[in-house]
């Protein structure tokens, strides 16, 4: 069997000058491995007739094309017209692309412009796939057995129609090979070492699995996958290995699958019928924002008091003034009193706090830019922490974030 | 002066099959482009040799490469052997790469690993770049006139070595052409309805600028651009186009630089020497933490409650428990209440609060999923309104977010 060549090509101006982060390629590539294909290339290019017919040309040693972006009702966009000019067509009104974007005006309560009418115009040799997402169409149009679809940029309609319409069509169209990937989450552990400490079992992979190392902010993911025609074998041997593997790393592992930490700890929280609070001052509400991007995490999670202000440390979580003012703000005695003041005021099981210098200016030296106190309250006690995230501030937040959630988990986990 | 050919090659099977999304050539195409140069493409391959190899031959009608990834201590990097194969050469043992990873491990304490060595192994015909910011190295080659510059993936590292070693090089060996552009960011107009309005405008810029439309979270940047070998008229040009673009649309303009709302209102707070607390239900942190993002926000933001509980709305914002029960919590009673409520508690002149239904559970007939009050209490008053955001829990928080930060703008400058 034939491994199928799937290539993506972005188009937009504003990918290129780094306007927008073109987020649809690793989605794409994603969602086609889960189906048991795979993403081949995927090439971001302008709004410019020449790139476009560049890039498709370039694509006619693949299978299946997958174009996202140049679609919207303005000015800017021109890939309809070079579609044509591709596959020798021309535009023509098309009345159901039409009914959609009237529909769609209706139901949101707004009026149709003028404009949104262009957008029901295709090409003729194309076949319509309709959008009930927006008012861009989606086109599958074919050349010397090359298929070409085309689907809007906007995140959120290109995977709608991705997922209800295309992916049904190229699953009818093209066989897929079996694929199956383990993800395994470590931390306390650099990559290096942890390569070294699997180097063995690593060398002695089947041939048809390989391993992947993903680095992120403290954190080690690592990726076990592999394609095979026969599914049960693959998933076998998967089993087999990933238990090898958990043996040898078990002490780092916090997660046998790609999730963040806060969703290891929304898991144990959930199953303990426990809850949290969090007291954040450098971190500033990111602890709260990435649980509550959970479904559900209200059963576990009480809420947040960011007391960015000195004094609302003493106001709302009663650190008292004169420990502030003796240890500083960024000290033990703080992010301690923080963290038993926030469990007791929002009546939490477990109280996280974290105080700290996120920069780029306010650093001492005593604690310099990036040193973060963090603390965990719980009925047996207090435990805290001093740590240094480095220099830039997104990284000191999201990395105290982690760190925060991490020593939560062992307290979860010895409670 | 013929224009410079720049393209991106980033190599990695982490962000074909989506386990992480490709931030690099983003940052490369702003990076560029401010400097006066232009992204022509960016491609995406997998960790393979013929892919590898293919994607350089095909880059050999380019001035400049620019490779990112590859280059990690762990094996799943083939990227040197294959760049010796191309280039004809063979990798040695480089000092002064053996000396940068030596001096990196000794000032983070840690202890260096026979696998960090292997990252001194360089490809003879290279011009090694000192990375300061990691163990793998960055590399200068030419084929042919072209030249290839290899940067580590990690974007950390990757934007450091640019700024500090690519970018002054590159500006050495290519001559570049005066760009400028500007971004105005408006909100409260759909894009349809901003293009019908600045039509006649559009349609009459000059040749050498562009416009673009970038639709996000209910607002409309307008990117405004161009590129002229006489860099006073191109400034000139777009002041004036810019100005008439202003009077056409001021009433929906938020900024005129490319920026987040949050942003807009810092500046003001700071301006007038006011502050602000929130109090977040649904949008659960989200407010203070894209302020926090902010260095210096604390002159502005004094903190936040997160009240996800009910009963911490009574207990923690004084939301007095008959107004939860009678209204319900997602009320413009209980959403002024809490506005009120942590302006007072966190002595604070704007108070700007959240209540909702962030999904996907917790719809009712009367309040669906996607639905949010939003209120924000001054010396003046309160005012609220209600809205809904649709089904998806991240893009509600998002766009309740904005919509928080967009009314609160407009109490702070009617103040």
């Amino acid at each position: 069997m034939d491994k199928i060549i799937i290539k993506n090509i972005s188009i937009g101006d504003e990918l290129l000058i780094g306007q927008v982060i073109n987020t649809n390629a690793a989605w794409l590539g994603e969602h086609l491995s889960d189906a048991g294909f795979q993403l081949d290339s995927a090439l971001t290019i302008g709004d410019s007739e020449k790139a476009i017919l560049n890039a498709f040309n370039a694509c006619m040693d693949a299978d299946l094309v997958l174009v996202t972006g140049g679609l919207g009702p303005t000015a800017d966009d021109i890939t309809k017209p070079t579609v044509c000019k591709f596959f020798d067509t021309e535009l023509e009104f098309c009345q159901a692309a039409y009914d959609n974007v009237v529909s769609l005006f209706k139901r949101r309560g707004f009026q149709m412009s003028e404009r949104n009418r262009g957008q029901a115009y295709l090409p003729k040799a194309c076949q319509y796939i309709p959008n009930t997402y927006g008012t861009a169409p989606c086109m599958w149009l074919e050349k010397k057995g090359v298929v070409f679809a085309f689907m809007p940029g906007v995140p959120y309609e290109m995977k709608g129609i991705f997922n209800d319409e295309l992916l049904p069509r190229i699953k009818e169209r093209f066989q897929s090979v079996p694929y199956e990937k383990r993800v395994i989450m470590t931390t306390g552990i650099g990559e290096s070492f942890l390569a070294d400490k699997i180097k063995d079992w690593e060398d002695n992979l089947p041939e048809f699995l390989a391993l992947a190392y993903l680095p992120q902010y403290g954190m080690v993911r690592l990726r076990l996958s592999g394609r095979h025609e026969n599914a049960e074998l693959l998933h076998k041997t998967l089993d087999c290995e990933v238990a090898k593997l958990t043996q040898l790393i078990s002490e780092y592992i916090f997660a046998m699958q790609d999730q963040p930490i806060e969703r290891t700890v929304f898991d144990l929280l959930i199953n303990r019928g426990k809850t949290f609070a969090s007291a954040e001052s450098c971190t500033g509400g990111n602890i709260a924002h990435v649980i509550t991007l959970i479904p559900g995490s209200s059963e576990v999670f009480k809420g947040t008091a960011v007391t960015y202000a000195t004094p609302m440390k003493t106001k709302v979580l009663g650190v008292p003034a004169e420990t502030i003012e003796r240890y500083g703000v960024v000290s033990q005695q703080v992010v301690e009193g923080m963290a038993k003041g926030v469990r007791d005021l929002m009546e939490a099981d477990f109280g996280v706090a974290t105080t700290g210098v996120a920069g780029p200016s306010g650093g001492t030296e005593e604690n310099p830019v990036g040193t973060v106190w963090i603390g965990v309250a719980s009925a047996k006690g207090v435990v805290s922490q001093r740590f240094n995230f480095g220099k830039d501030r997104e990284n000191v937040i999201n990395r105290a974030t982690i760190m925060a959630y991490e020593m939560l988990r062992q307290q979860i986990i010895t409670d």
